[in-house]
């Protein structure tokens, strides 16, 4: 992966608007459709048993994000995902939670088992995905650092051959072959919610339109960081953060993008 | 109709504040909600099967919006239908994802068979509806325009007696008598999810205070496509543009609302 | 109490950053999230009935509104609230359309029979909530003024030895032996969907970390009426207000929050 393709990864994002099925939690749908749309990517969000396969058959990447799971909704996913491997089009598991509750374990066991193409979350829900009896974590925020979780992530990838991606102060992406650190971001955007739906839903994004997973989810995490960072300048709190990142999201130009890009290639 | 009545009718809006019943989905329920109180309405939002037709008795209109629809769901568009129907008083129904697939298109041929009051859908949308077999919608886009919906908008009209609204660059609103095009509006709206769900909930709002139908439908896109155009002037994307609606929503003067109006009447 | 102790318990929150459960309605998770969010607390939002009563054992209070309610959420709210009882932890109702239709008034009913530590409410609902037989609510919107509820909120206190808060212009919380009158906010305030949602989740993040709940339930209604006070200052209109509150809840000063702060100690 080259560093000089990120841009470029942007680009064919807004070009392609790549149709992104996100199965998730009620808390975040509104900001996720949005940031989707300011991407230049087209949002479905939907979750009847009745249209699960025929979404997935019109839609180039899922998200499943278990935040606001029920039974109901765990069937939902369930089926999406089966015609998302039929169709082998990539879905990205958003384990919201884990280990908060042993229903939230359960049901992350199991999808596990389907193989997510990418798993994106924050250092606590990677370690408890990795190891049910690590430390409870302290409901969906992470009380963990990345690096903290570099082993269960290199556990992940190695049994469910996927690729994955710890964020946090630093994002950590990797698979088998490569493992990036991107320093992008700003501490602010802790204070709004749903920071991490937002970037899973733009990692599924450029799944669909970039074939190299790791430099796939690297572009979204760096697209993510890069405009917090600079939306996080002009804004007084959490408020307008929100709608600076929409903003920057939409207008962000190469120059500024590069500039402010801030990465290591630790392999690969 | 007289443009010359728009602007009365907004007023007339914000004085009678009529209790507006939305059944809708999940993306777009906080928007919509604050469309509705920014424009002077009064938002409800309810789907429990134990009280929707109660709901509907105390509410002026109803909105059916099947973007997140599921069978718990339809069953409670259904029932407060019903009462609608009941009670005369109006129902929109906004047929989100039409064609995407057949769950979705035999469940909007159960609600058209209930005889919306008005349809407000895009150009893909509104054909998908007419005729089943068209080519397929790209999920919640339209990638269609307007005017080429015109004759699929008639179909309903004659067939289902209702008044129709194609959305759009243009937005065109007819029924048998008489057809509105109206050119208000900004690209960057379709940059921000639910801005369709936000014209039907005014729509039904509309409906509720004005008795003519075209009447009513014509003042509420044309206010939200007034306000769109004002707000993304002062707007750096969708972000700011999102907040912007909501402000102008409840602040624009009659002379800004006038002197931005770009509408024709091509009948009635 | 002393209106001294206010500031102080704003930095405890900040500090102690409980851990709120909401059970609530979809129109305002969102929103409710982020203001917890921006206050300093954390939030959790969940529903499923096989996690109910283990992440009511993570969290520090329980908020139940019933907004968006329908039976498997009802069940949902009794799980958490039995657990919540279990470990003497606060939870908090949100009557949201009391009043409105039977079905909600069942509900409310067996909901009360379960003590709710505090109940927040408009003037419409604690009415409706304390005498069944009232005139009835329009919708969710407040017709009556805080102290025309005075006395329901009394008959509530001794039925149910809970704390009571009428939001209104005037905030009046009450026990058996104090009562505040708070005189902050602005009228702008009522043109955003969910402000009494927010209110009910910072009641009950308060609660969590301050002893006494006539305190906990002040702090709360005068950090947000001080801080909507202040942000409607710098708003055009309810768009603006929106972002400018989640801004304030993160940033206001001490010297702002005491100057402005307006509030009178009738009893207790």
């Amino acid at each position: 992966m080259m560093k000089e393709n990120l841009w470029n990864n942007i680009k064919q994002l807004k070009k392609e608007s790549p149709l992104v099925h996100s199965i998730t939690n009620y808390v975040v749908m509104n900001n996720t459709a949005n940031a989707l749309l300011a991407a230049g990517a087209s949002p479905i969000m939907a979750h009847a048993h009745s249209e699960m396969e025929d979404m997935m058959t019109i839609c180039q990447a899922l998200v499943v994000n278990i935040g606001t799971l029920d039974e109901y909704w765990v069937t939902a996913m369930k089926k999406a995902v089966h015609q998302a491997q039929q169709l082998e089009k990539p879905w990205i598991l958003d384990p919201v939670g884990a280990g908060a509750t042993p229903y939230r374990d359960e049901v992350l066991a199991e999808l596990l088992q389907l193989n997510p193409t990418i798993i994106r979350g924050n250092a606590s829900e990677i370690m408890a995905l990795a190891k049910h009896n690590s430390t409870p974590t302290k409901g969906v925020d992470s009380s963990a650092k990345s690096n903290e979780a570099v082993l269960a992530a290199k556990f992940l990838v190695e049994k469910y051959h996927c690729t994955v991606c710890i964020s946090g102060a630093t994002d950590i992406i990797l698979d088998q072959d490569k493992e990036i650190h991107l320093f992008n971001g700003h501490e602010l955007m802790s204070k709004i919610t749903g920071m991490g739906c937002t970037a899973t839903a733009l990692v599924a994004a450029f799944s669909a339109v970039i074939k190299d997973k790791v430099e796939a989810v690297t572009s979204a995490m760096a697209y993510l960081g890069v405009v917090g960072e600079l939306a996080a300048k002009e804004s007084k709190g959490p408020g307008s953060l929100q709608m600076n990142i929409l903003d920057q999201l939409y207008a962000i130009s190469e120059k500024a993008f590069n500039s402010t890009l801030n990465l290591e290639i630790k392999r690969g």
